[in-house]
């Protein structure tokens, strides 16, 4: 694979909770540079990275990290989103509803996000590092058929990240009109190879451009 | 200082994503019976535990843990929370505002929140453990200006908790209005007395119960 196929496929990622304005412009230097798929950056920065870098696509988190705001507030985060110029919402689902095992409610949650991104990108990520084999698998259900465009692992702020054993789980769950985006952890070429190898389309990360 | 008058101090705490509603009702069973201050949760439990445990104080979090969400999804977070049943918002600051020393912004969005919850109490959550002292020391009169109730020193979820340094650098630039909370790693009961007796009026932990 060379580098630029992977570098294609990298949402090029800034999500602490410090990351300056300075830190910013310097990872959309980069994804200019390096043509990554996207930036995946703050919620706050989104106007200013829209106005500074109009070719990039722009990805953001709603519901981020712990995805316990309330479908309400999600909802509302996602409107700001892309008003202010996002491009792609990743969301976390409320892991709590999962571990209720309230599957309705998470479901009907991501339907209302699906509706308010429209024809724009919407990810939804599980936080595999917490559920059960049972849960994943279930998740993968719910996502497809809420509409989501993607299923990605991972926040990068719980106790685990992407594991290929999941992607691969995902594989055989999933329907035909839902892609894989692999996040949390992977910070080696041959990660991202062997993610994307294993059928992710996404890999989201914030060393891509470092190391290739 | 006797269990009872620190308990009637601690925000009884359990803000983890895996939180499950059997979770939830075990930590306000223990509040009820221990007599806390408040019950801190997540902001989808809020509508059910106020269903359920009417005379508990809510407390819960808005912006959290990393603080940057935009000003009008955390004002929405905000209502929506107010509204299911909240009496205390712990709103994380914009920590990246912060650190692009744009104070005028970090000051506007706790005047909103202010305006927001109205009588109700506001906790400002500055996240001690990735500010310098300069830092430190500015929000603490933007806290004042803005006219929260407390100040706190951390998420929980950060790199550091509460440290005693901080409590009284906050006494020493802090307006009479504003009160003190710590959070983040306080575990024994001697931490607990060590914090109260040094200034704060309350304490965040989910250690409370099992411990006094």
């Amino acid at each position: 694979m060379t580098n630029q196929e992977i570098l294609s496929r990298i949402d090029h990622t800034l999500l602490k909770a410090v990351a300056s304005w300075e830190d910013i412009k310097n990872l959309c230097d980069e994804a200019l540079r390096y043509k990554t798929a996207s930036v995946c950056i703050p919620p706050s920065y989104i106007q200013r990275v829209h106005e500074a870098y109009s070719p990039l696509t722009i990805c953001t988190v709603i519901g981020f990290p712990l995805g316990y705001s309330v479908t309400a507030a999600k909802a509302r985060e996602a409107e700001e989103a892309l008003a202010a110029g996002a491009l792609e919402i990743d969301m976390v689902v409320n892991i709590g509803d999962v571990k209720n095992q309230d599957f309705e409610r998470v479901q009907k949650e991501i339907e209302t996000i699906r509706k308010t991104a429209g024809s724009q990108t919407l990810k939804v990520i599980v936080e595999t590092c917490y559920l059960t084999e049972a849960e994943k698998i279930r998740l993968c259900g719910i996502v497809t058929a809420a509409g989501a465009d993607y299923i990605k692992t991972s926040t990068g702020f719980g106790t685990g990240g992407a594991v290929l054993e999941d992607i691969l789980l995902f594989k055989k769950h999933i329907g035909p009109n839902v892609k894989i985006k692999a996040a949390g952890g992977i910070r080696t070429k041959a990660d991202m190879e062997a993610f994307l190898n294993a059928g992710c389309h996404r890999i989201g990360t914030s060393s891509a451009a470092t190391l290739l």
